[in-house]
């Protein structure tokens, strides 16, 4: 029974990361069709996505079997409780790829391009390491690393909203790009979105790990916009 | 023990439906900030937000105190993990009152107010009204109920689509209120999560109720931005 649960754990965890895997792939795509103009591309997320929905409802699914059939205690439950949040935040970071996929396959691709937007670049590379960080950190069960990806986070937040500045000085100078300029802004909110997973999933694993729970003793650090 | 369980099933309902009603509560007040230009309105959700975050730790330390305590099974098992899931939907529903009001107290309520503010009237009340809902098909563990809330869902990302082109055209025409018309873009994407979110606890109440999980299988319907 004992060596079966081990192997079980081990299956989940692998699973796991392999649907973060994908996820990462996604974001990648996304990215890349948007710097590059590659409009074949956003196909290939758009059927990642399936993968990763079908991993979501799979992986949720053996969670509750494991607990049913295990009754773990302990570091193996909230292991497994992680899992489920972890498994929600990637499901949704694969939305995020998708969302940013769509603006491009229907907008941004079809129309001429604006000016490079140094900040979001910027930020699509610090989403980008903020997840892998944070699977990372579920994988080694690292909490210094885990810790890492909550600062990083913060210099997103300010990215961000750089970002918006800058974007809406644009906006006013050439209001005839107004659609492009919306769509970029909202692709910053994609980026942001992106790192808030990767943050959820780095509290996740420092609980996992600690059996401490570190949400909201941040102080009440009031994020504008 | 079997009454033990009984009771605090019951008080993780109770104490997961308070949560509920205070998230409703910021968002009523958040959007009546904007709509009345009351910016006292504003400190309350602030405030309200700190109840949210406590409870969402308490709520999630219930659940996985109920599982190792009582090793619960099937239909059991399966309300403790929606309550987890419901419970990070709903921190996260206080997260977009909290951005709201943010927009509104830094932002809108300092400039000269823009009539477009009514194209989110609509959507804010169909986000309410998904929310109210969601949380009334938990209580009552109502699945028609929770299928109505997905139907609500579909509306809503219509009218997203279409207050988005109506702001952008104002844009165009009046780039000096570059800014606020960007608020209001942003404003209706928080409209448009606390639907999603819902839409989640909808999700779950029908995994909860009937042991089927119903996500992902709506066919590969694309979303435009």
């Amino acid at each position: 029974m004992e060596r079966h649960f081990d192997e079980d754990l081990r299956l989940l965890k692998e699973r796991l990361l392999r649907m973060g895997s994908i996820a990462e792939e996604m974001i990648q795509k996304a990215v890349k069709a948007l710097y590059e103009r590659r409009d074949e591309l956003t196909s290939d997320v758009f059927d990642l996505e399936n993968q990763v929905n079908q991993m979501h409802v799979e992986i949720d699914d053996r969670c509750l079997k494991l607990i049913a059939l295990h009754q773990p205690m302990a570091v193996d439950l909230r292991l497994i409780a992680a899992a489920m949040k972890i498994n929600t935040d990637l499901e949704r970071v694969a939305d995020q790829a998708v969302n940013v996929s769509q603006t491009c396959h229907y907008h941004l691709l079809k129309e001429t391009p604006v000016p490079e937007v140094v900040l979001l670049t910027r930020m699509s590379e610090i989403s980008q390491k903020m997840l892998r960080d944070s699977l990372d950190a579920f994988a080694r069960q690292d909490v210094e690393l885990a810790k890492g990806v909550l600062a990083q986070d913060e210099e997103e937040d300010q990215l961000k909203a750089r970002a918006l500045t800058q974007l809406i000085e644009r906006l006013k100078k050439d209001p005839e790009r107004s659609s492009q300029y919306v769509d970029l802004i909202l692709l910053s909110r994609n980026m942001e979105r992106i790192g808030d997973h990767a943050t959820n999933i780095a509290e996740d694993v420092i609980f996992m790990v600690q059996g401490k729970d570190i949400r909201h003793h941040g102080g009440d650090f009031i994020k504008e916009r």
